[in-house]
């Protein structure tokens, strides 16, 4: 009990340093701010062999305890790999500076201005798994935003992590950004993530980056706002007036290209008319690229090496060459599995038919809705937004790729000579 | 166990309904929606009879149980009353559609055309306590932002409020707008109220209107994203350098105008030099307008009748004629006190002083920050929205007076031909 105590109060005294960091981050300029993540990336480039050093302890571990190779292959550093993470934050140097934006700006007839202006959040808490990169993306991120960053990684990545941080607080040191903007917390014990999760007096807003049960775990047991990220059980809908090649090309790129990601294709749904007269083709496409199917019984009678699909499938992310499949005999069919299944993510159509189009777009319920194109530019890079927060699922405050300004709010600055209601 | 699981079921089953006609209710056309509200506020005219019998069964039951007079007057309706209710949905029909906005619009190198588009949120879970005209106001904006809405009211206002919902539920039947898109929960079970913060797959969105205790409650028990609203404990700082006519005409604008709204002021922070000149003038106008002072230990010497003020004094809002008085001997200290006990909504300095106006309006977390202004200016009527759906306390999302933009989400609509990454 005593413990648990301890850890509680070590966080929340990291929350209040933070914060009190906050106000004079906030208050830095563009310049200051550059200058630091660029002396940031030149201390990690300087030290990343004391980082490969910290992160050999966590692969050693994470073997011993026999993790798969994607996940081994996630946790891993090398040289390249750190100068990489240095060159991502010289990238976030040179974005435009989301803070400090007027928004708009009016006078009211009794000559009170009104300005409507950007300001940073203050303190953002990131919930990670091993990833050692998310600690250094997330902290330029937030710094160029002008916020306090509290980080608290998956336990397997610690000492990757924990190395990570020293190098960025002894180079903050020499830069006009307070040390205490960027808090690790270093208890891997689940009362340090509690703690977080409520610490409403000096967080304000959590985000999940990781899997499914991670960010459910975060929605659920946070009271300070969320900001979910990630989960997409992306669908392709092949029309019955699909183009053949597009609808090919586009399954083979949204299934294949990179099948571990977010805007990666879960599920076909294929109009049966469609299907009828293209299955072949389709099959030796699916054959010749791996992608094992799962198909509803219908989808069965066409695709020869299929295995049946169950509520599984239909619910969840492979994250794999494989691909459930569910054949429909119209749209309202297929925008019903989509409303059921989907998680608001990314939803492709295929058609050659506008007016099913504009249906689609207008009534699937997604951050993204593509027509004859991969659900894969659902992408901070690939749609020219510079840099990546995570891909907000959830309607408030920002939807779909989020970068830098997702870290700002508004604050109203009033300025009169007097003026009274 | 089993009346629990029913009405988990009968407000689950609301939820699904409010979702469903959600979809139907998203494609309408701006006339579509305009129309239906004209014909909510005929109806709720020709019925207001109707009305006013329910509402006499609250009244009856208020009485009974001994409501503050306070509470009864917010209870109670009259003719006039619906009239305004109806007036005020007419008004809402003549703003413009914030939905099907064009945000942005561009088209990658390959040709994949996006478009940042705003669409509504979807289903709104509106909680609140005994006040009536909620129920049209919140029905009313949801409906125009092409919004289901599910209501849940306190339970002394059941039978208006059911009577209310009852005539738009017949008025609906004369529109294009799907009767199912206003929900009431009728129960006053807690188990109603939780089966609503945690029913994530049908609401996007709760926002609750009452006291600071409803808010806290909806905050830390629901997994439905929460737009916080409305308390304000709102502070004016006196500056050494104030104005002595502006300050006490703020003064007795912020404290007095309305000292039962959330920008009404609650605590004076008062530099000593300006005290010490002043004290007199402002002591005789406290008392010509029956303010009551709560004073901290300084402020006792200056003010005669004042009490001495205490934790509870500065952290709560006394909605009424009385204000907490703090003494301090810089700016700091007038920080450091807002940023202890202010609730984000709205702060105010008076001062001369630009240097010391700029540090406090940029160094002030809160939703409005004042120079030389009343407070009472953080409402969506002052400031030219039009409507008003509360106002935000949060930072995510919207903050400080919401309009009918913030019932809105955006979406990407991404339109080509046969682009893969």
């Amino acid at each position: 009990m005593l413990k648990e105590n301890d850890v509680k109060a070590d966080v929340e005294k990291q929350g209040l340093l933070a914060k009190k960091a906050s106000k004079k981050l906030g208050q830095l300029t563009t310049e200051q701010k550059n200058e630091a993540l660029n002396i940031i990336a030149d201390e990690l480039e300087t030290n990343y062999e004391k980082i490969l050093e910290s992160n050999k302890i966590d692969l050693e571990k994470g073997k011993e305890k026999g993790f798969e190779d994607a996940f081994m292959d996630r946790l891993a550093l090398s040289k390249e790999r750190i100068v990489n993470f240095a060159d991502g934050l010289r990238q976030v140097a040179k974005l435009e500076d989301p803070t400090d934006k007027t928004i708009s700006n009016w006078t009211l007839e009794n000559g009170l201005n009104v300005e409507k202006v950007t300001v940073p959040l203050g303190v953002i808490g990131m919930i990670y798994e091993a990833r050692p990169n998310v600690t250094v993306d997330a902290t330029g991120l937030a710094l160029k935003s002008g916020n306090s960053i509290i980080l608290k990684g998956g336990s397997s990545a610690i000492s990757s992590n924990s190395a990570i941080v020293d190098v960025i607080h002894s180079a903050l040191e020499k830069t006009e950004i307070p040390v205490d903007a960027v808090q690790f917390i270093h208890s891997t014990n689940r009362e340090a993530t509690q703690a977080l999760f409520t610490m409403n007096e000096y967080v304000d807003v959590l985000i999940p980056r990781g899997g499914g049960s991670l960010i459910k775990a975060v929605v659920n047991n946070a009271t300070v706002p969320v900001l979910e990220t990630g989960v997409g059980n992306c669908h392709l809908y092949i029309d019955k007036d699909a183009d053949v090649k597009k609808a090919l090309d586009i399954i083979v790129n949204a299934k294949t290209d990179r099948p571990a990601v977010c805007n990666a294709a879960e599920t076909l749904i294929i109009h049966e008319k469609w299907l009828k007269e293209n299955h072949k083709i389709l099959n030796e496409t699916l054959i010749s690229r791996k992608i094992n199917v799962h198909g509803d019984e219908k989808a069965l009678e066409y695709f020869t090496d299929a295995v049946p699909a169950g509520e599984e499938d239909w619910a969840n992310e492979y994250l794999d060459l494989a691909i459930a499949v569910k054949i429909v005999s119209n749209l309202d069919e297929a925008l019903d599995h989509i409303e059921q299944y989907g998680t608001k993510h990314s939803e492709a159509i295929i058609t050659e038919n506008a007016e099913t189009a504009k249906k689609f777009l207008d009534l699937v319920d997604a951050s993204a809705v593509y027509h004859n194109a991969s659900t894969r530019f659902t992408d901070g890079g690939a749609l020219g937004f510079g840099a990546e927060i995570g891909i907000s699922t959830q309607k408030l405050h920002a939807r779909g790729p989020m970068g830098l300004p997702a870290l700002t709010t508004v604050k109203f600055k009033m300025r009169g000579n007097g003026q009274i209601r």
